[in-house]
């Protein structure tokens, strides 16, 4: 296991206004909002930023997050999440994120949620010739 | 509608092992290859590069694309895309991205086929605080 303090910070990014198909009213309770405030009051390694967004465009899939770190580490975006069952998963798979140089955990150390939840993934800049 | 030298180059990002949920045996003969070869023989704007990835991981709802350019676009990957059907359509959007400086083209100019399949978007880097 590589020294976290070693590697590019990471961001995890989290759709706020994700409503994950119901019909919700309140801005402030949409599971989207309510993932990232359970993020926020988890505690996420040092080297990992949570940041919000209006709007991942995987509306059909939500709830839906995206890691990511610098030029060198491939891009990915998880969905079906929940602030419920999945707080903990998202940690575990970001902390292994952010232990690669590349963004590339090997497969069967991914969290189940994470193997069978992947909505895309995007090489890094500079990747493809 | 801006002129095209002057924004960010873009990179048309095709995965290329998709199988579209076909048995296909042969590799050359994989929708995500033959997708990417129509889009070889077509006429992309200047600023638009076509590149192979190996497996975007959307592979349930392939075949897949990204566009992406630079820092100041928002990156978008749409989805459901076959080499018979869509090459045209994919033309069109990209050359709309490519005529934004920040990747974000009006709702109701995006081909029909980009509103209704999108997997996902994902802002800028730095377009967060």
């Amino acid at each position: 296991m590589r020294d976290m303090t070693e590697t590019t910070p990471v961001e995890l990014l989290v759709c706020t206004t994700c409503r994950r198909g119901l019909p919700v009213e309140d801005d402030a309770q949409r599971p989207g909002t309510l993932l990232h405030k359970a993020l926020e009051q988890a505690a996420l390694p040092e080297g990992i930023t949570l940041k919000a967004v209006e709007c991942l465009s995987n509306c059909d899939e939500g709830c839906s997050i995206v890691l990511r770190g610098g030029p060198d580490r491939w891009t990915f975006v998880y969905e079906h999440l929940s602030e419920t069952d999945h707080v903990e998963t998202i940690i575990e798979g970001a902390t292994k994120y952010l232990q690669t140089e590349d963004g590339l955990v090997k497969w069967r150390e991914r969290p189940e949620h994470f193997r069978k939840n992947c909505a895309a993934r995007i090489p890094p800049i500079g990747a493809l010739k």
